[in-house]
């Protein structure tokens, strides 16, 4: 039997004031590494031993996998780390805070830009002091690659070709696999795995800091897919999620 | 020019209690933590920008690393992990104190059994609880390569393999590497690079937490050597580390 475990990074600090952080490289907070440390608590209890692990180039995924490491005592894994896995572009409305814009631009207009298919956010300048291009660690991303903007549409598609080349490969030489990674980067694995519509995709909220196991025969067939955990804590996180879009009220 | 920057792991739970380590999987202090962070803000300061990361199976290597990168901004970076970098085993003295083990056998007995470049501490038996062969995290050592004591010259000997072979081979693509582990598996790479003899690596003592920085052409001719830092502190850091074997007056 083969498991792939995803696990979406815990609180960060930008989770926490409510701000669209996207590609923004913010830290977690101490309820992030908690949450982080519980999950790998979690997986430990419940006798997972992933082989190889994979996330993101932003600290708050990075963190969140050394902490569920660390929980596991399993911290000597051999990690990957891919910007493919970085969490969706919200171009320029990077920093601005949810409810704020909720209100400034209507309920209905954020949550196509943060949850519509193929609608994208307005987008960053190049020059901009937000642009990926201005920092060193995407200076293997050629310009034409570079996200100033994405859809979800469009970090699916810039997610795919890793999680088919690069972790779907890793099957073949381990059985368990495990990846820390971000609300959207993680959506479009399961869009993928559960064949998803665009529609059901939207309004599926991953929570944090929570082990979301796929199991698989030898053969890559899925067999069955559930979160780690208490049912209700879960049930509230997604109800969680699902509301910071809105605007206060 | 390349350059390669070594780290000795910072204070772990068992150098506080000042018992001999060796392979065993004991956690930094917050000192130690504290150690690591401030490395990593002398080597940005300093303006350096490792490529690549090498490091050990051992948690307090890791931790340091993970600290040293946290304080750069640059946890996205590669990182490799290899047990070839682990500590020097101490076999069967694993877990004495050091102070009690002088007084028991001598001063000159432990120095020969920390310092000599050929003596091996007593062997650990294959079975013992402390035995590498009990943790899953060496499963792909063979037996006959499974450290049950070391000498100096057995951890030389397993250490430059993985540094001639990995580490060196880098810098065929990168200019900055930074390697995170341990004062005997760096003591062989030190040894190679400055052409130490024996005796002159045994009475050679790597500071805790200090960037040793390694520059060379880019035919990697060796052109200098320095420690980061203020060279009070590393002589005292240095003279400390010395002491640590000798019975307490």
């Amino acid at each position: 039997m083969k498991t792939l475990i995803l696990i979406r990074h815990g609180e960060s600090e930008w989770n926490k004031l409510n701000l669209f952080t996207g590609w923004t490289n913010v830290d977690l907070t101490e309820k992030g590494i908690n949450e982080a440390f519980e999950a790998g608590l979690t997986l430990k209890k419940e006798g997972y031993r992933p082989q190889v692990c994979f996330t993101s180039y932003l600290k708050r995924a990075i963190k969140t996998l050394n902490n569920v490491l660390d929980a596991m005592d399993m911290d000597w894994l051999p990690v990957f780390k891919t910007w493919r896995l970085n969490e969706k572009s919200y171009g320029a409305i990077q920093g601005l805070n949810k409810a704020d814009t909720a209100k400034k631009y209507g309920d209905e207009q954020v949550k196509q830009w943060r949850r519509a298919y193929d609608v994208q956010p307005p987008r960053l300048d190049i020059n901009d002091e937000r642009s990926p291009r201005r920092d060193h660690r995407y200076d293997e991303i050629p310009d034409e690659l570079i996200p100033l903007t994405e859809s979800l549409k469009d970090t699916v598609a810039r997610v795919m070709p890793y999680y088919n080349d690069v972790i779907m490969k890793a099957f073949e030489t381990n059985n368990q696999v495990l990846v820390v990674a971000h609300g959207n980067s993680l959506r479009g694995i399961v869009k993928e795995l559960r064949g998803m519509t665009n529609d059901e995709i939207i309004n599926f909220n991953i929570p944090t800091g929570i082990p979301y196991v796929f199991d698989f025969d030898d053969d890559m067939k899925l067999l069955g897919h559930k979160f780690l955990g208490d049912p209700e804590v879960i049930a509230k996180l997604m109800e969680s999620v699902a509301n910071q879009g809105k605007a206060a009220k």
